[in-house]
């Protein structure tokens, strides 16, 4: 094969603020498959924040990228050649290919993927990692009942623009936070939301007032930070937090945490971090009925493709600041 | 009746540390019971660290105490008179009876005491609200299994004390953290804990770090603040926060609340705020077996006893910051 492999390494750990010189491409030779391998060319990257933890040394729920490693992620992509014996040149597949034109696996952690007639790259979205992540928060932890309300912060993103819909879709009233204007015109015109709020407006108190006036029942956090503590204070007694995940905090070397702790007593809360890959179990379900409700039109999702590898890098930057709208991939073809 | 009742009001409301100007102390007549009511004369009254919450304005689980109000809270105490059907002169009772002498009561709330030769005042600690609350928080919503490690903050309050010993039956490994040698003394020699940090003696990162090897599986949160933050630095995967209390929040005007949230999502921890009175079907089965137990020997309580209402407010201040050891009452007779 005369076409060259490029990789994204992981240069230095950031400290903070992820910058352009964390990362390192490379050229490197397509690697040829072993017994019981075989070789991906990837289509899509998938672009996550919780690979922003991945960067830091610091303990977390999965190993650190070691600093020359490529770095890990999903992808999309067709099986070239192979010596593994359930997969065959050009099956479509998803699996923790990285951040690489071409990809060595020996199955683990690939799924084949069936023809619905949904671009690849939806496979790394809704029909993917962020959309079960959005099935399990929200119907495993959250347990929203008809009639409640259901406040979803980043709610234009991957996951949260999934959370959102399946509110709806259980009879809820859905309210996003978001930042930016658009962000919030696409979060109520495209993905159903009965409100959405613009943080970055500066009024976030006030409007989380009017768009929840009974309360939050259910708050699917994404952010953590100043956000969260906002909606701290306007939650039911007896309500529920999934944890999914803290973006503000990646953004600063110590942790801000959170103030309004105090909710959590007086309003009985309960709050639960969690991981979709502790709840291998629930995968097959929730992709069955997300890829009815998309195939029925009940869910729509939105993407913003980045063209190339190398800019790879400065889209992670971008989604890391919110910049992305809908789940963020890397087109390599 | 020539005596008069005593009682102390709500004067102002504190901001942050509570003082003695908080409180007036009057005096009154003693009230003759209407159809349907009887006198209670008090013998003990409860300090808890619940009403510093009640005497805030902030929206809280209960309604706040209006300033010129009587301070509302837990008393034993012996009927005096009675136009109540249930109810009978020499009756001794436990009951929301608030600061004060004598209190007229319409059943509401009220419980008959049993003799099983313990001191009444025991009925406002282990055999009461904090030893239920133990009860509810760790088996309930703690979950601990046998060979787990439990860590208690306020490990040698009237809450704490029976958690640690509570814990200890399930067959866990009992950790404690409390201010000062002496409390940490009782905590281990009298009540059983395997270990106890004195937070005050400046090295609790590195003493849970030797007191918890293996990490900790069940926090019962007294406190909130800089000890939580440090205990959630030692968090297992799948640990369970019952948070009870947030004493050290309450010395703040400003809320201070956690840093280390990251753990919540890294570990998959669950929080969950709880109040032993939305657990009312709890108690008869928590008060039968914490009688059994006491009557075993299997749990021992302490109690710091302060004599007469007028040093009710010094006593409750003193609460406030630690420097009661077990459960604090005033003993009015």
């Amino acid at each position: 094969m005369t076409e060259k492999n490029q990789q994204i390494l992981l240069a230095r750990r950031p400290t903070g603020a992820v910058e352009e010189g964390n990362f390192r491409l490379v050229e490197t030779d397509v690697p040829e498959p072993g017994e019981g391998q075989f070789l991906v060319r990837n289509l899509y990257l998938s672009l996550d924040p919780y690979m922003r933890g991945r960067m830091s040394e610091a303990k977390s729920y999965a190993k650190p990228t070691e600093v020359g490693q490529v770095m890990g992620g999903a992808g999309v992509g067709e099986v070239v050649t192979s010596r593994h014996p359930k997969f065959r040149p050009g099956d479509k597949v998803e699996g923790p290919f990285g951040w690489q034109l071409y990809a060595l696996s020996d199955g683990k952690g690939v799924r084949k993927l069936e023809d619905l007639g949904l671009p690849l790259s939806a496979y790394l979205g809704v029909l993917g990692m962020p959309g079960v992540t959005a099935y399990v928060g929200l119907l495993d932890i959250g347990q929203p009942k008809a009639g409640e309300t259901v406040v979803v912060s980043a709610a234009s993103g991957a996951v949260g623009g999934v959370v959102g819909q399946i509110a709806k879709i259980q009879g809820c009233r859905a309210v996003g936070i978001a930042g930016g204007a658009e962000k919030c015109r696409v979060a109520v015109e495209e993905l159903g939301y009965d409100a959405c709020i613009d943080y970055k407006a500066g009024r976030l108190d006030e409007e989380l007032r009017r768009a929840a006036p009974g309360g939050v029942d259910v708050y699917f956090d994404n952010v953590g930070g100043e956000i969260t503590d906002a909606v701290l204070l306007r939650m039911n007694p007896f309500s529920r937090i999934p944890l999914c995940g803290l973006i503000s905090e990646y953004q600063y070397p110590e942790p801000r945490g959170l103030r309004n702790v105090r909710s959590f007593l007086i309003n009985r809360i309960k709050l639960q971090g969690f991981l979709v890959s502790d709840n291998l179990h629930r995968w097959p379900a929730a992709l069955a009925d997300l890829a009815r409700w998309v195939s029925e039109g009940r869910i729509k999702y939105r993407e913003t493709v980045a063209e190339g590898l190398r800019n790879a890098p400065a889209a992670f930057i971008g989604m890391l600041s919110g910049k992305n709208l809908g789940k963020q991939v890397v087109k390599l073809r």
